[in-house]
């Protein structure tokens, strides 16, 4: 080990040439996530390889002799700059694993790609959840993946997705229209639309969200690539809502490695013989959480939040902090005197029941109020 | 402990006078099954209570009061009397928990009724599933009672339910136009057709199967009766399946009741939303099993038939019992060759495939072949 951390702050190209060896590390045959991974272990900085002897590289526990070869004798520094001219002349952003705006979920998982392409910006996707589905979806199927992307926009969680046809479709679409964040992880080079209709929503996602993709400018969606490429799907969400899913769906990749990640794995019921149920229903076997609202997401993923949130310093519980806004406060001061429903909150503070819920979930997480069955929220003392 | 265990076989009631004392421990206030099992644990023979002296009874620990003083006043023979001239007449039976015919599943849980009526024929309902349901069923539901029904009927299974309108009703139809046993409890007297548009229903049930109540002859179907009926549902049977509840359903009593009773609980899935699917779906969440097709049953249940026929002391796995029928032995014969999938046993022996799956199950459950996933038996050696 070269050095004991990776210098995340530092570590961001500050000029166009220090992208090209981390676009170089994304266009070596070999340099899967898996292996980008063990030379992390190597190399504090990744792009040291390029520097590296080859018997510095063969220190690398696990990295085979073919893929050491390629690194030493890779040569296609004039495609990789060009690659960087292009992305610039179409506004996308490259976040090299180094770089501190890198989501720091997706860095943890086993298999990260070395450097994201970014249409759009890369935000505070701390809490985020996908919605993932068949291409063929029912009308049922859309109509729960709206209600979803809805809910969980209402909750101010950004919804990830893969922009395919369908349940992806419409999840990105509802978030959208619902005024929240939404994500969209590509199975081709992030400067192009697939599938070609949804040209329109890849727009308007970039325009107020961001289409991410770890494949080169112009790479191809080949079905070589959606499995990786639903990695990055769970890899990015605390959660993956399947919607609905064929026995054979993409879908249920994403559920398991999503698993494997230690995300939550939800699944959306449907009829027992519907077929495009099958995959959803088979997942609720195995164990997901069988989910008919967003509140049957929350509740799973609430206590891991305030979890973490939990672990972060505060002084006292029944102090809120400086720069809590005034909701939050109005909110607070009232669950203080007495525990009341939700509905009680909206009627009693006037304020919009989308804020309400948003403020409650915030004070929730961050552990100064708890929710009691039939959503009775008490102040924490 | 006047006596260590129940002379089960002997304590069948030989004349109509025998079964005064059981008919009376079903009239007394207060007597009801968690009562009776406490007069069990004292007196081996239950209808000894009407010989006792009140020193006695107050022996009998947990015993109220005041019901001792309604057992030490019960005068209403006559009644009784008369109840059985018109069981007599009516062609129904009486089964006292101390008779061998007394279902043994039922006999075991927490509060067993003293005394069973039964139209139609107490039969080896050893192997039996429950399917209850909504009355106010949609098409889906009836569809899946339905195939349920038919599934189970196809393995050997005797169908239980409450004879109720929707959900209840059509398992009942169904098992008994595919040829099988069907056992309805009721929440009344056995000799009421209730609902009164189920009476034809009523009289196939308990000409082809049975028809049971633990209320006395012209008991009405009042709603204080139906979670009581409900325990002895699922107390026949192996486990429960929930078709389609709502969030009110009785049947989620019976499924929490058959929790309680150490029964299999499974539930239909339905799509989110809708109202009569919220009861499974939070059944789900609990724990119960999601079910799409009747192999979903047999999977859970058949290893619990399997652990108990395997108790019993048998020669060897690899030699059949000499009764074995010749379908049997044909099936093992090849199986004792090479594993095969179900279909290839189907065509291989040109039998018809209900009976091989008949056959396979009872090897099965007798241990002298096992099942690997996909279908796939093999012979055990």
């Amino acid at each position: 080990m070269i050095q004991a951390s990776l210098p995340l702050e530092k570590g961001a190209p500050v000029s166009d040439q220090d992208y090209a060896p981390w676009l170089a590390l994304g266009r070596i045959k070999g340099v899967g996530g898996v292996n980008f991974k063990k030379i992390t272990t190597r190399f504090a900085d990744p792009t040291a390889i390029f520097r590296a002897s080859p018997a510095e590289l063969a220190e690398i526990e696990g990295l085979h002799r073919d893929l050491i070869d390629n690194i030493a004798n890779f040569a296609d520094w004039a495609e990789v700059d060009d690659e960087i001219k292009r992305a610039r002349a179409a506004g996308i952003k490259m976040i090299p694993f180094s770089a501190a705006a890198y989501p720091s979920r997706l860095r943890a998982i086993a298999d990260p790609p070395p450097l994201l392409y970014v249409k759009g910006e890369v935000g505070n996707d701390d809490r985020a959840v996908a919605i993932v589905g068949s291409r063929s979806a029912s009308d049922y199927g859309r109509r729960i993946a709206r209600d979803l992307a809805r809910g969980l926009v209402s909750f101010g969680f950004t919804v990830i997705s893969g922009m395919a046809r369908g349940i992806d479709g419409m999840a990105h679409e509802s978030a959208i229209r619902a005024g929240g964040r939404t994500v969209a992880v590509l199975g081709c080079g992030v400067d192009r639309a697939y599938p070609p209709e949804h040209e329109m929503l890849y727009r308007r996602i970039s325009e107020s969200g961001a289409v991410i993709s770890e494949l080169p400018l112009g790479a191809r969606p080949i079905a070589f690539n959606f499995p990786a490429r639903n990695r990055l799907i769970s890899g990015l969400s605390l959660g993956v809502v399947v919607v609905e899913a064929t026995e054979k769906s993409g879908s249920l990749i994403t559920a398991s490695l999503a698993a494997e990640q230690g995300r939550e794995v939800f699944a959306v019921p449907g009829e027992a013989g519907a077929s495009r149920s099958r995959g959803s229903h088979r997942l609720i076997r195995q164990g997901a959480k069988l989910v008919e609202t967003v509140d049957d997401i929350i509740e799973e993923i609430a206590p891991q939040l305030a979890r973490r949130g939990g672990d972060a310093a505060r002084p006292s519980a029944c102090t809120l902090p400086e720069n809590s806004g005034p909701a939050a406060r109005q909110i607070f001061a009232l669950l203080n005197q007495s525990s009341l429903q939700v509905d009680q909150v909206i009627e009693q503070t006037g304020l919009a029941a989308p804020q309400v819920l948003q403020v409650l979930l915030d004070l929730e997480l961050q552990g100064f109020v708890s929710q009691a069955p039939g959503k009775i929220y008490r102040a924490e003392k």
